[in-house]
């Protein structure tokens, strides 16, 4: 009775290639003659729009995320004309949303106002050309996020940025967007930060070096001792890669057109049925232990249990050495760019709770504000955020659904949307993702050992001294006691947390003060100068997954955010059953335990928090796939239903990532401009409701 | 490279098949000489208690749940010193929690302040022994818990509730609590609840007698669409339970002990790896319309991605016609009827920090507070709940840690815990389970068609034809509209909800009241009388399972409270991302789909959501592990750390129920007995902290 997904074999095993056959397209952006999707929507969005409409359309978009604001965009520009209905009232971007001072008069989230942290979307992948483009082409500023820490004083970044490119699978054609810009390097990679697991802390150059410090505190033993995480995943996956790919002159390449497609239509039905445990242990071999490490270090652990395509994808690319960017003055400012041209689109806090739409296949049904004489399509929304709105209903030719399905669960739709379309909507898996940001008066992850002496003893001079030798106790216990035969610093602050003069304790409030003093810190007190610019450390404690800011803040005071802990799945769920203020002591604690207890001289006392699972407009971090789910609906997923297309991260097989909710925004744009007109009208249009939300609207975005 | 368990084999199979038996004998309480430790901890627990101690011990417990209050029960009989560490500063146990009047003069959760409704624990299956034996031990009156609704003229429960029974797997063996009950007869199941999935809707009774219409709505076809998604679980599972049972006389047999033993090792090791979907779909062969059948209508959809095995074994056991009970009062009488025993043991509003503990194998690093001649153990605790407080060092020659692996992760252990065990703590999977209570004035899903004529008539002559007729169109706009030549009756409320003379209306929030009005009842409006005496029913909504009380309550004033959406895993975490006051119109709404729109007429305003998720004493529904974990470290769940032991549902195989968390509870009583004593002290031991969290305590407990 077992999986025998052989060739040929039974229909249902045919009917199964055949969906996955589709799948690999979609996965590889393969149009229906075989050609490069991808370039189309290069060239659509960032080069040449969507042909202006002969017959304008009304779309309603329903969402105010990247893949509402990119399809309003595009149709706009066309001559359609455009709703976007988000049911946030005060901000746009959905998951793409920055942790800054808006300038509204009110306190920041910070202490320096100028500081900011990435709440969702935080690193744009050099594999990534629409959102790359995108950025460029709205005159924001790239500039490298450091997925490794760098030397600072090596490469060049006062020159121009590099253009965006896109190799297509198609022979030898190139996409290009800017200028070349020979004199831009990258800084060279250090590797400096940690991974700390099992007590071991080492740095990953070490790691790389000689992995078997950390390897044997996981219990390793034999050749698993002496590999790296990173070389046992590779290893593992190689054999998955050979069927799309072969390997010449010690690279990657795909195989030819055909094989490649039909490979990647391979790996999808021998795997989608695998969890990436499954296929670490059953199909690679591993051992508990090596899986553990594996999981720990290449952050796996936590989504063991859900499908290994999602993991895989996330490391298939075929260049491993990636280039990461971000927008210099937050990942907001894409989101808020497009919006600026939208003004008169947006509809703020409206949150559609039912959907209504004429499609010919149902024979009625759809309620009565929809019909083959009317509009296609009517949305009702209840308002958000301002108490004397009233419920409105807007009404179009056409929608696009951008909302996480996770959120559409929660929405009337009438008719009903085809079978598996529903099953999608109540089935897909989303994700949890967690984090936990703090600030610092000064960017202690990049000094030296001198650094930190000049620091410390400006509080008070024997300080820095005092730190190296309170060893394993508590500070504040040696100073009291007085013991080791060493004395304290005569003036030694009664509480070091903030005792920096950047920072005003007094903003540090008595509740966290209270916390802090409550939960003392035992061992973990010394560690060496990090010496880290960006990059990001690793450790099996609470935090997991800790990242330094890349760049300092133009005008900011010396300080920086630094993302203390940034988990997944299981591991987010740990911290999503506390209240937020909760969050910022453990995070705390958790990041001395790595980098010394005397950070905390420099702790501001402002924390911010995101819990994706506990948001109100995501419903969660992402889609990611359980087993199987892929084949059973994706295709689904995809499909219109009538006059509703769809589009968002979850349409597309780039889970979690901008770039696929860029992809699926311009096909729904695209689709929707094709679709043949709708029959003319019995009677004009009237939408009176549609004012009120403007006007909010409008003030919303002038924030 | 695929899984090959074959008997024999490598080294790595046969370590495999070992810890298989072992966790076969955890499962099944096997004892080293293969005595059956049920017998035992029942005896222990109901009848003989533990032996008096000798030398009495000092022993702390972490956390007031339902296992740290046995084991502080059965140490205190035996003459130890215990105290309990409860975290909480208002409540003792934990996932045992009753949304009631506390009868300390604030307002109760719901408008009859006589009505009560579970947030957690609410039904105590016959197969559980010790927790039913318990509940009788305490004074606790039982009552039945209808999983299917009966027929109300049928049984008699006038007389009293039978004994509690268990056939030992020893050989005649059978063990009993109370007297025998001949003429206690539990009531005629009438199956007349509903499934409502794909726009379908029937009673259970006849989705069993045809199952056709419901298969269809999932595109099931031939002989899938035939059988109830209960026969198709149930025939794949048969050849599942012949590795360790045989039928006879149409009913499942234990197999021989020995042959017993080692099938269900063979069980787990076969079976271990898979997640419950890839046993449907690849062990069992079924469709993918078949497993979103199976999984809608048996609650598997939202843990297809867990471990086959927890499913499996709350369905595995050898009779299916369980019977199933409740606490007449609600469930938490159960852990504060065991506190009263433990006031001066309790300290409440006591969350544990930190644990050190001295063990040999570690040489030192355990912290100042233990020592070879000092306490073994010491946990750190900060205040809850009262800003005065300090935080705490308690101090005992053992502990029992009983408090979730989830919460525990941000506990600093020192030493560290060994390896494996700290793997548990990080990987241990966490369930969902979110509910949605609902208050009604009448208990509407008792009604006839007359009963409903009468009560909606009351409110106005006419509604009750009024509610028939509005059909699929929105009752106030029916009654604007005056259309269909109906005339609504003359004097129709304006508003509905809560329209009935027992409910008073004003206590309806604004808010609620608002959100109602803003999200009308499209279709759905007109539904048969339910005639259900307890029972649930099943929705492909959001809501997914419904109870419907089975008792009412003594003394209140007619209505009744609805658990009108119990979810798990992926279904809850959907309303985990709203906030409490957003989940009752939803769940009212889902509810209304399924009963119509006319019990909106007896809904109070007062409801009640418990997400176990969000908790921050709980972390989490239950441990529900994922494919491999039981395998992989289970049997380092169990295992002591020096002094320091383990309990708690996430100890024992029996994940999420009261029964596992009462045996582990029972097993560590009895193993801290059983410890050597410690080593006499060298000074005496002076706890002052213990005085001020008795003096709290004792208040909190008078609640």
């Amino acid at each position: 009775m077992s999986e025998n997904p052989t060739v040929g074999g039974t229909a249902r095993d045919r009917a199964r290639l055949r969906t996955c056959q589709e799948l690999a397209r979609e996965l590889l952006l393969v149009g229906p003659d075989g050609e490069d999707l991808k370039l189309r929507y290069l060239d659509v969005l960032i080069k040449d729009g969507i042909p202006r409409a002969e017959e304008p359309k009304d779309v309603l978009i329903v969402g105010a995320g990247i893949a509402g604001l990119v399809a309003g965009k595009l149709l706009k520009d066309a001559g359609h004309h455009v709703t976007i209905l988000e049911a946030n009232a005060s901000r746009v971007g959905g998951r793409i949303k920055t942790f800054r001072a808006t300038g509204d008069g009110q306190d920041g989230p910070f202490y320096d106002p100028e500081q900011y942290g990435e709440a969702g979307a935080m690193r744009l992948p050099s594999f990534h050309p629409l959102t790359l483009a995108l950025v460029d082409s709205l005159g924001l500023r790239r500039q490298l996020f450091y997925n490794v820490d760098v030397d600072p004083d090596t490469g060049n970044q006062n020159a121009p940025v590099p253009p965006v490119v896109y190799e297509s699978f198609e022979d030898g054609k190139v996409w290009k967007y800017g200028e070349d810009s020979p004199d831009f390097r990258e800084p060279v990679k250090r590797f400096n930060s940690w991974i700390r697991t099992n007590r071991t802390q080492v740095r990953r150059g070490e790691y790389a070096a000689d992995p078997s410090s950390v390897n044997e505190g996981f219990h390793l033993t034999g050749d698993e001792a002496r590999i790296t995480a990173a070389e046992m995943v590779n290893q593992a996956l190689e054999s998955v890669r050979d069927y799309y790919s072969y390997i010449e002159d010690g690279k990657r390449v795909r195989k030819p057109y055909a094989e490649w497609l039909d490979g990647w239509a391979r790996v999808i039905r021998d795997f989608d049925g695998y969890s990436m445990g499954r296929f670490l242990r059953e199909y690679a071999g591993f051992s508990d232990e090596a899986i553990e490490a594996i999981g720990t270090i290449e952050n796996m652990t936590s989504r063991l249990h859900l499908a290994f395509f999602h993991t895989f994808l996330g490391r298939s690319d075929i260049n491993p050495d990636a280039t990461y960017w971000e927008i210099d003055g937050g990942s907001w400012q894409l989101p808020y760019a497009l919006a600026e041209d939208l003004r008169d689109e947006l509809a703020m806090g409206e949150r559609m709770i039912r959907m209504e739409y004429w499609d010919p296949r149902h024979d009625g049904g759809a309620g009565e504000d929809v019909g083959p004489n009317g509009p296609q399509v009517a949305v009702h929304t209840v308002p958000e955020g301002d108490p004397q709105a009233e419920p409105k209903v807007w009404t179009g030719d056409f929608a696009i659904v951008t909302v996480p399905f996770s959120a559409l669960r929660f929405v009337q739709v009438a008719p009903p949307f085809s079978y598996k379309k529903r099953r999608a909507i109540i089935e897909t898996h989303y994700d949890q993702a967690t984090k936990v940001l703090l600030e610092f008066s000064r960017r202690w992850w990049e000094f030296t050992e001198a650094d930190w002496k000049i620091e410390l003893d400006s509080i008070e001079p024997g300080l820095y001294e005092y730190y190296q030798r309170a060893g394993e106790e508590d500070a504040e216990a040696a100073f009291a006691a007085a013991h080791n035969g060493h004395r304290p610093p005569p003036n030694l602050p009664k509480v070091l947390l903030g005792a920096h003069r950047s920072v005003d304790s007094d903003r540090i409030s008595a509740k966290q003060l209270e916390a802090y003093r409550h939960s003392p810190l035992h061992r973990a007190s010394v560690r060496p100068a990090t010496g880290c610019f960006g990059g990001g450390s690793t450790t099996d404690n609470p935090n997991r997954f800790m990242y330094y800011p890349s760049h300092a803040v133009p005008g900011s005071d010396g300080g920086g955010v630094v993302l203390a802990s940034y988990s997944w799945s299981d591991d987010a769920v740990r911290w999503d059953s506390m209240e937020d203020h909760e969050r910022y002591v453990h995070a705390l604690r958790n990041l001395q335990s790595v980098h010394g207890r005397r950070i905390e001289v420099f702790y501001t006392g402002y924390g911010k928090t995101q819990s994706w699972l506990r948001d109100p407009y995501a419903f969660g971090e992402a889609a990611v796939y359980t087993p199987h789910q892929m084949t059973s609906f994706h295709l689904d997923v995809v499909k219109p239903e009538g006059p509703v297309h769809f589009a968002g991260e979850h349409v597309s097989l780039k889970h979690a990532w901008i770039e696929g909710a860029v992809e699926t925004a311009v096909r729904a744009a695209i689709a929707v401009h094709e679709e043949p007109p709708p029959p003319p009208r019995a009677e004009p249009e009237i939408r009176p409701e549609a004012q009120a939300g403007r006007e909010r609207r409008q003030e919303a975005m002038s924030r």
